[in-house]
């Protein structure tokens, strides 16, 4: 089959399109036909070596999350049988034509959903779900911001948080990307970075005392910001670093106002909690992206062999939604 | 009846003894008959004007947790009787020979304990079970790191980590008196400050990754240190103050070992919440120190007129366990 490997770390040149062999899959695994990957901005930094896998995963194949059929069944599988439309989340190896999965850690493809499109579902819906809700406690009728609300988890995060009953505030630098991505996503109120204090357009916006949970993606430079867009008692969960890594924290501040912050990723799960979150996914989201309350926002696809154009696309920063690979064949 | 008064924001010499009103206990009311409160370091802060309580307490009575025995019931009474030993926390108003409190906050003193031992259990336990149990979710077979030990909530923390089958780390800067603090309170073990790097003490000991939690009451300063000490995943719970407010954060490796920041205080809950800790407290603590597993340590007692002898011996630094003023009558 073939891949896309990264042939010695640098600029998207170094995605090439390789052979590879895969094993037959081992017991309770299945070999999915990928039909689509979706780009994120950690197989970036991989490819310039700067985010490594976890031990165990190939390194030199990036790819956080597929769409594909299930095309053959190891031993004692039950859950899933050939020509299944399934997705899920890998810890790498998705800019691939086939990859293994433990048949438990893949998410039935909800009705309706494209292949094309359910490959941007993954990373940004349960990252999003996660973060507002199993760490953050978001709860209805409560008010979150989302920070940035432009990127793949934020636009995923202003549709969770209304179809769950919730209010999102979404940031953005860019006022028309920013726009867009309201229109898009839901998002009850917006907030330009560097337009006047986070804090107070939250209290305005919810009139009320603050956010429940600050969904980060930013990191370095904007801890204190987060901390008091959030009430007393609220929650910031970091998920990102975009705009570095180091901070000042007021502790007094954040003991005063009881908060908590807390900083979670996805690629580090191993597979036991991979597989609890696919059949959540079923449980509580399949539902809504069935009945069409829920969808990827996808900006563009790439045919897998231009991996490295889809990087370049990344980098510029002036998509919208997901970037997907397809797997033409 | 009698209350130490705080006359004017300043040295111990503020603290006066006065004469108050009570009111009559309202519905679900009772008044307690105090026998002993519980010294604690925040009613040195509110004495010197730098710790207001939450509004609607009186902010010239100091007093953070009680022990006495009911003395008139409200209307609509039904948990308690004329009599009853009782305890518990309060956000002020203790330093005083009554006060009035729900019903339904009291925590029945458990069998054996002398109410002028029980004053000394509230604040302390509860402090500690709440952020190592409730908040930081230790669990039997995990570590946990207790910082500093010899404080009144560290030697409760010990003695709860043992009492629930979880291992703690006390640390101190005074090796004789953290030695004290590890005979009474049980410490699997120990690491005096500034001796070596905490993370690998723990490490060490633990034979693990590090501690599931770390439960901190020295902030501005030790945050660092604190998170390379808690293990991936593990959660820093900070409860106090002592060393300073402003500290310096590394986001990027929060994310990558996907840790938690939590800030707590006491005196700011809610009726409700009081309410939920002491009904807990009753079911998951009182058994304990019924069996003689968990028991407050005591350094001292003093008149209550003595208060502000009492404020001055805290300022030293040299007591070990809880100060317990007396209302003799």
């Amino acid at each position: 089959m073939k891949v896309i490997a990264i042939q010695g770390h640098g600029g998207p040149d170094v995605l090439q399109l390789v052979d590879r062999e895969l094993p037959a899959p081992g017991r309770g695994e299945v070999r999915v036909e990928v039909r689509a990957a979706g780009v994120n901005r950690a197989d970036l930094l991989q490819r310039q070596g700067l985010y490594p896998p976890p031990p165990g995963v190939a390194a030199d194949v990036p790819g956080l999350e597929y769409a594909g059929t299930v095309a053959e069944l190891g031993p004692g599988c039950t859950l899933r049988q050939l020509g299944d439309p399934v997705m899920g989340l890998v810890a790498g190896g998705a800019y691939a034509q086939s990859l293994l999965v433990h048949e438990r850690e893949t998410i039935a493809v909800p009705e309706a959903l494209p292949l094309a499109a359910a490959a941007g579902v993954p990373e940004a819906f349960l990252t999003a779900y996660r973060a507002l809700f199993l760490e953050g406690g978001l709860g209805a009728g409560d008010w979150c911001v989302i920070r940035a609300a432009t990127s793949g988890v934020g636009l995923a995060a202003g549709q969770l948080a209304g179809a769950f009953a919730a209010q999102a505030l979404g940031t953005g630098r860019d006022a028309q990307r920013l726009a867009r991505a309201a229109a898009t996503a839901g998002f009850a109120a917006t907030h330009v970075e560097g337009s006047g204090p986070l804090a107070e357009a939250v209290r305005a916006h919810s009139g009320g005392p603050g956010a429940a949970v600050v969904l980060d993606l930013l990191g370095g430079g904007h801890l204190q910001e987060n901390l008091q867009a959030a009430a007393e008692e609220g929650t910031v969960v970091s998920v990102g670093l975009l705009a570095g890594t180091q901070d000042r924290i007021d502790l007094g501040a954040l003991l005063m106002r009881r908060q908590r912050l807390i900083a979670m990723t996805m690629r580090s799960l191993p597979l036991e909690r991979r597989i609890a979150l696919a059949r959540l996914f079923e449980r509580r989201l399949s539902p809504l992206f069935a009945a069409g309350r829920l969808k990827p926002t996808i900006d563009r696809h790439f045919p897998l062999a231009d991996a490295a154009e889809a990087h370049r696309h990344m980098a510029q920063n002036h998509h919208l939604g997901k970037l997907i690979l397809i797997n033409t064949g």
